[in-house]
């Protein structure tokens, strides 16, 4: 796909469109130079009335004037749409996705539901592009003419881009990481301020077992008939700060040949990907960015890096027990959920993985 | 001593008593059955001047009354008091903690100044009470009749009180923690609040090595003439968030044998150190709450259990890469400052330390 | 009503006990000299639980023991309680609190149901405990044997307690209000924290309506048969900030003859109401703590003033319209909701207005 | 001024540079069609190091790779720019500011030195643009080949953008407000953050008296010798609020007249002023833009309308005392600050005020 303006612009839906990662969607996708959004799905009761009357915007931006006057929809498997970016409740990702890939769609979706399954691929678009391939597996397993692509949590992507380059120069042995996630993960109306003024929640519920699992998945490989994850025994502690954009994460590593703190930022510094290779238009240049500064990557300051779609990388330092440790911070909503999904989107799309 | 009432109060004096630690050490000694506050100081430009007037009073709770009214002094070799407790900024530590000692003075110190001397016990009163044997030794030294006793770091004590019963009853082999450490441990006017607002702070100047050096000295010996540290390698990641009082430590750790959950719970729960034996007036009951609940220890709701006194564990669970992880909370200015103190102040006079 | 111990202690139940301000009920009654809690209600979902176990407990103190095994029942009108304290949702108020006052219970409801009946009284208990008098009224209209008094709505308190002596001394003329008020107010879940961080809400639902009309009725009379209300144009902007507890009042107004500054500031101070003079239990000694520090009240710093039964004022200045401004400061779930319902029932039960 | 680009721009440099408010000019500033940044001044111990290793950057977007590299320089009177904006130290400003015109600059200040000056404009670009003329007096009176023009504090500029067309359209009579002001205002370090977390500060030192005077300058008229003052009674309540940016005002007044409600918003959203007329590169669209929803204007969610140039009214109905009230909200840095006087330079600078 010639990544040109003049082109005819892929039509998308976004699922769910009125919960902070579909509003996220929006704010990504208005304005996009491949894609144009034609639907906006949500719940029933909100069904046929003005999307900018349904929705408690909750993004500093104002809302993009194009969507504000769109008439919601529920989604169902008929839209008029090549493609669907699902930020659905869990439940009706289980009833919908299946039916509107079976129905021809290309579904690209933030939702847990179907990231572990044995024929869908969990894409970070610069870590496993090549994990695509399972869509040929996908749709001839399953009988549809269109797909399901899924992103990863947000703790996840945020951890492995980072570690990513290291896996790949090194290998990693074992990771103990803690995190220090947002309010905006929980979704809206999510945390209630009563729980998150002065205080800090140590538990975000299956966000630790998802950050292990996903996390191998997307390490892993495909050998053309199914997945085979990286094997290395890895601990999370999953806790809910006061911030409203921006996981932090802890990390400390132990890689194979203990290689040094210079190697160590130098591979990081260095890691592009496919989306870099082929310049797609939510690629940040450096998908890791590493800060010298003794006090970062701090979410106020850092969170936006790239335009939401890098990571920020710093204290980069050796750990006694493990050997290596950092912090690193993703943008949650953006890097680690809407953004994430229409990079794969852009991906496969320049791929022709889509179709023409 | 005998902990009946009619018994004569010793004279204390709190230096550096306007700063937030300063005004903890006010709050627990006002009313306090066995001390009697004779002497406030503060630096040089406040002297004379009420307390009252000169101190940004930030508890919740109001000043008490019988100290507003009185006059602060600076710092001197001749306060009248048997024992100082310190909240002194370092430089002025490093000035004043050894004069006063020379003096005749036992001082409690929240400072680090002295905490790593050879001669000097860093003391938390459940853990290692027999390291107050070193004084022997430090007035042999350095000719003094009086003492400098220091506490650790808040992060220190928050993580060695619940680590003690482990090291205790199986030996800890690695540790990798990450705390989130409240604004008052940066005391006032401390951390600004457009650093603190919606954002982390992944770096707190020399906190990681305090904690990493003085856990290990609480967890080590002393053989008469030498502390010996306990020897383990110890990680530590530390981070500043938006809570008002109250550490929070995510633990990884290796112990010895591989003990299961329940013997670690129980070894948490059923530990008792020397304060409980006797009783002191500062001693929580529970010197480590163990909670059930999937979402505790919170800062906000967990504080101030046992007064501020007790620290709080919860999620006790397997570790994919040590073998347990936990979180531990701990009130950073009580049981991680004052209180600590002012505990280790009752375990000397009450263990006949400080004379009659 | 003898004031001493040994006394008999009236049961009492909390209805609505595990909301917000449920559980500011709860703890001021745990302990209380006169009163016994006999009784805890909840939604239908909860009952026959512990209540300690369908209670997100937000109180930093810890729960009551003596309340946590608590089963907890249905809200119904035979329960086994002479007063029944009511933090009931209104639509639940609605249904029990008339049919409770019906079976003979006496009700101290915090509810805004029945503020504004006719017949029910509206007390804040420094200010007009005469309005008591209507429950003979009430009792002969309804046919009841028990009865129905309301406190008022937090902001009405806040600002009513500080203005009756103004509005006795001199009379209002005019006011002109802003609340800043805390998340507390709007319950558990409440605000969601997306909306509360770095951010204010300038809307509150009814509220400003019923600090208008409920101040009125306070300040206003009762001659034997009907209430008459205190007449003078009152005008309320109502907002939300990021504070836990504490609601803050900007106040502007104009008294008749326009007093000086001193003889403002000496009326608050001298006020003192019959809970004094009774020396009821949770009765503040100053009902109104005036402060002469230029940045105070402050929600974290005076809330907790008379154990947060007074409220405190600061800021006595002139103002360039009005004549008069200053700020007060109350606790919004104690002396603006459970702790006024507790003093209300105190006052009555000390009043003879209960029965023995 | 041709609009154009192509055409020579203007050498600008930013006195206070790595302040609060001096991160704001240079964030306005990096880009800008007409000028170019050609010096940063800061405090002397900075002098000569690079503006990124000198400043703790607080917005959110990354600090313009452009100046990040630029050598600060001490504030002096040959500095290599046409126009200085000034966020100066008050002292500083005392020293430079006049020193810098007597020079030849062109100085637009943030800061309030000389707002009140006889001979000093203070300029709301929208509002008294025609204050500009009493240049020529100031010019003459000091022997200035440069000039000074101010814009006001953050707190009048909102208010008084938003009163603007209402005074214009009908008299105002009487002003009651009562301001809850973000963080950001008080600059940086600032609050301390155990001063702003779950609190409210109802004192701004001077703030009041600042909103009050220089809203009636604003106002007033210059009638070719002497700045008069609108003359109307204007009483503020200033308080701190934990936002990070954007000041809310709530504003009950009396206009001449008594409109109605419609003729209020009527006249506020037909509002434009000579910016939008001439349309200058910082003008925004809509100088005050009306929302109907009944919860809004939100600092968080409102603070960028017109990239922060424009304020926001809501919530517009009958006062009972004065008989009307709104709420308005602006950016204090963007609009309330810097922005008004990058704004004002357009201004000047195409009406040909500043030379060729």
């Amino acid at each position: 796909m010639p990544h040109t303006t003049g082109v005819r612009k892929r039509k998308v839906a976004v699922l769910g469109a009125s919960g902070t990662v579909g509003q996220r969607f929006i704010s990504l996708l208005a304005g996009h130079p491949w894609f144009e959004i034609s639907a906006l799905t949500t719940s029933d009761a909100k069904a046929g009335k003005r999307y900018g009357d349904v929705t408690p915007w909750l993004l500093g931006e104002d809302m993009p004037p194009e969507v504000a006057d769109m008439r919601v929809e529920t989604t169902r498997g008929d839209l008029d749409a090549e493609i669907c970016f699902s930020a659905l409740p869990s439940e009706a990702a289980e009833e919908w996705e299946a039916a509107l890939a079976k129905a021809g769609h290309h579904v690209f979706s933030n939702v847990k539901t179907h990231r572990m399954d044995d024929d869908v691929p969990l894409i970070l678009a610069e870590v496993n592009p090549e994990h695509a391939n399972a869509l040929d597996v996908q749709r001839r397993n399953r009988g549809w003419t269109g797909s399901i692509v899924t992103n990863g949590n947000c703790s996840a992507i945020t951890f492995t881009l980072a570690a990513a380059p290291l896996h790949l120069a090194f290998g990693i042995e074992q990771v103990v990481v803690t995190t220090l996630q947002a309010l905006s993960g929980a979704g809206y109306p999510g945390v209630p301020s009563l729980d998150a003024l002065d205080n800090v929640i140590p538990f975000i519920g299956e966000e630790e077992e998802k950050m292990e699992q996903e996390t191998k998945k997307f390490l892993g490989s495909w050998d053309g008939t199914s997945f085979k994850d990286a094997e290395f025994p890895f601990s999370a502690h999953c806790n809910r700060v006061s911030v409203r954009d921006g996981h932090t994460v802890t990390v400390s590593a132990a890689l194979r040949g203990r290689p040094g703190l210079r190697e160590v930022t130098l591979a990081m510094r260095a890691f592009k990907g496919r989306p870099q290779q082929l310049g797609l238009p939510s690629a940040p240049k450096q998908p890791i960015v590493v800060r010298d500064e003794q006090d970062r990557p701090q979410p106020m300051r850092d969170r936006m890096a790239g335009n939401g779609m890098s990571v920020v990388v710093g204290r980069v330092r050796e750990d006694p027990v493990l050997g290596l440790k950092f912090v690193v911070l993703g943008h949650n909503t953006i890097r680690g959920a809407a953004g994430a999904s229409v990079l794969n989107a852009e991906l496969l799309a320049a791929e022709g993985c889509l179709g023409a």
